[in-house]
């Protein structure tokens, strides 16, 4: 199925400028346009990129429409707009059903005839698979877990112990879900590991990024609520509970017992301590350190930026001098 | 088995405030407690959840039993009472001894009757393993390895190249261990890298977690030595030495060649830079960065607590500015 | 083959103290080489090693030469040498190849009869193989992928979607490279996946670390250039441009559609935000935050190193203090 220009104002209703027969086949960037693409403005910065674009159409604010050479589509929101567009013209690929040979299912485990099992996974325990999951190759699923219909497992994950998954949730190869958490008592021989026995919750809508470790809960539930977004390399330690809609930038490390609210965004390489609050529609800036409750909403900051060595060596010469007075 | 709170108390050495004949079929949260559940407090910002709890029994400071809804058991040490009930009653389950028809296992490795190997693992080369060794699904041990008895690999964890195992050790899924270090020369031609040759050498009661990597020394070993236990997304360079009971938090960073002393307590996200030597008894606070060696026992931090981003910014000008004076 | 110490001299060109029919049979650091080992050294700070090894010859710095106990291959880049040495005693171990009957390899995938492929391996999807590569256990290769000749997965990576991998590259265990990287447009409902669509390109002699993250391009590629080091546990996010001899010291995250030049060196930790450019021959420290671009080469520095706490307690509220005047 192709597309006209036309064709796509007229399904998301926008302003069209230009030629609306022509056809567009797929989405690209302004740079590597081609004729039959389609391309976006949303940063102001690349409007150079914009003038050089052999694109055949272009996504963009009315604001920019006379720096824009070639057809466009007139969008209030073109990051949205093409989000929709790209899903249009590049939707994920279906999959064929299939349980494959090289697949190991355990006794007794029900796999739906909608479901795709790939190559080198295994499975077993007390599982049960939703139809249309897709569980792709190399993927390890041992002990008590439900995974719920639609959900896509793309690769090498490792879900164990006690985990319940929802539906159309997303899980990039590498991750670990339902390992023990880190839980250690001090004693005079050294430390003595605390069994953990508890489970984790992951809701509908939810991503969760390459390699990315979540933790069982020590008694309890890790939760992480519809709609998380999860980046690469993070970790979530036992017990904590992420609320809907938040989105966690790469390699954030949060330690056990914290619950964060609704809606948060928080950057890369954050760091947050144990036993921490978060209320909802909290901002958190990049390797930022959080050691106390948030209670309102709004932006935090806690890294300092870069500089050139001698300056940076004069800061902190400065820094631990005036401190010494 | 069952146990009466008597029983507890008795094969403790406890006091007991309350009903001994009641029953104790499991340890819960105090929040999630109900009949025939023990729970415990051991922070006093749970102290209103103590007053709520359903739990039939709470382990409890003596300090704090006037606060306490039900029957107590009442510890110096709740923490340690509860990580000793809470194995008494949620043991780690024993395995039965197998190995799956879809597993490989190379020629010449002898696996004893006692354990336990999971489809979708292969053991090749010169492997040697111990008794009642549990080796999940989806694990990879390549080399010259040796594990001693009664260590489990969770699942999907990689041994490689030459590395040896103590006993009882727990490593968990994703953990890599044994692979070459960061080892490049700078040429004119750019970066050759120099051949990893060393192996690893990982102690008794040691735990690995989620996605940690333990780099094979350049030359000779990198040690994790007894009893230490290092949590998820782990950095630990080449021919690092962790002294014995020394416990890491998550995404902490080691780079080659330092060595780190006995009973240190590293918090997550430190980052230690290479050729660092650290003594006993030393505590880093989280997100440190630490850039020279530590000769005396204490407590050592390096990061600065977050702020609302108003306020942040304005530290961030004056630190600048004060040094531009 | 052996060498005596004379061969190793004419060999590489280099002056000799000593006994040049003396057997070198392996190389092995200052502390643990004996008899038969060459040693080197290349850190003053070792030098009180040096006076105790049992090596028979250490390759070392003229100046340093009255230090040695034994004999000395003479270089002025005692590093390299060694780095040359230690290719030539303790070659990688060729392999012998053999496509593994407990691999899984996709109908139409022709494999080169130089090629090897491990128990547990799954290659599917429109995969080209080049001659003489060696694809270890456990490495799980789907989509559309290419992986040019004499590049080794050791084990237990994963390389999906889209993937073009050039000559002599390795990759380590853990890696995950090619999965969707974070995209998402916040909508009333929250937050809307963008469908990721771009590829990964991977040049020549590249290393990429263990547990690794490369997300495949949103709708071009990330580029990985020729001779690029990535140490373990980083995040190249969607659309980053490595230039050719950069190296990348583990832990460190770069957020998506940064490009960093030829021949940097960054160090662990590091944080880079998203849309940065940094030019060529760049030398960033550990743990610093780059939030702009760097246009002149040099070196850049952004953490305050640790303290002790008490004295670091002091330093912070003089921080606070002194922001809020």
């Amino acid at each position: 199925m192709t597309y006209t220009l036309g064709d796509l104002a007229a399904k998301y209703g926008c302003d069209l400028v230009g030629d609306p027969d022509i056809e567009i086949l797929g989405v690209a960037s302004l740079i590597s346009a081609s004729k039959g693409s389609i391309s976006f403005l949303t940063n102001e910065s690349y409007l150079n990129q914009l003038k050089e674009t052999k694109a055949s159409a272009v996504i963009i604010n009315k604001k920019f429409i006379d720096s824009c050479p070639t057809n466009a589509l007139i969008s209030a929101d073109p990051y949205y707009l093409y989000s929709i567009i790209v899903e249009l013209l590049h939707p994920i690929p279906k999959f064929k059903p299939e349980i494959s040979k090289y697949a190991f299912i355990g006794k007794d485990i029900s796999i739906p005839s909608s479901t795709y099992v790939g190559p080198m996974s295994s499975i077993k325990g007390n599982v049960s698979i939703g139809e249309s999951v897709y569980i792709g190759p190399g993927c390890i699923i041992d002990g008590n877990i439900s995974i719920d219909r639609d959900t896509r497992l793309i690769a090498s994950s490792t879900i164990v112990n006690s985990v319940k998954i929802g539906k159309r949730t997303t899980i990039h190869p590498g991750a670990v879900i339902g390992a023990d958490g880190f839980g250690n008592v001090k004693t005079k021989k050294g430390w003595k590991k605390i069994n953990q026995i508890g489970d984790v919750v992951i809701g509908n809508d939810v991503e969760i990024g390459s390699n990315t470790t979540i933790d069982r809960g020590s008694l309890d539930s890790t939760t992480i609520s519809d709609g998380v977004k999860l980046d690469n390399l993070i970790q979530i330690g036992h017990n904590t509970k992420i609320g809907a809609h938040t989105a966690i930038a790469s390699s954030t490390a949060i330690a056990g017992s914290s619950s964060i609210g609704e809606r948060c965004m928080i950057a890369g390489q954050v760091g947050i301590v144990g036993h921490i609050e978060i209320c909802d529609d909290v901002r958190i800036n990049g390797a930022a350190v959080v050691t106390k409750n948030i209670k309102k909403p709004g932006i935090y900051s806690g890294s300092i930026p870069f500089e050139e060595d001698q300056i940076w060596k004069k800061f902190v010469a400065k820094f631990k001098l005036s401190a010494k007075k």
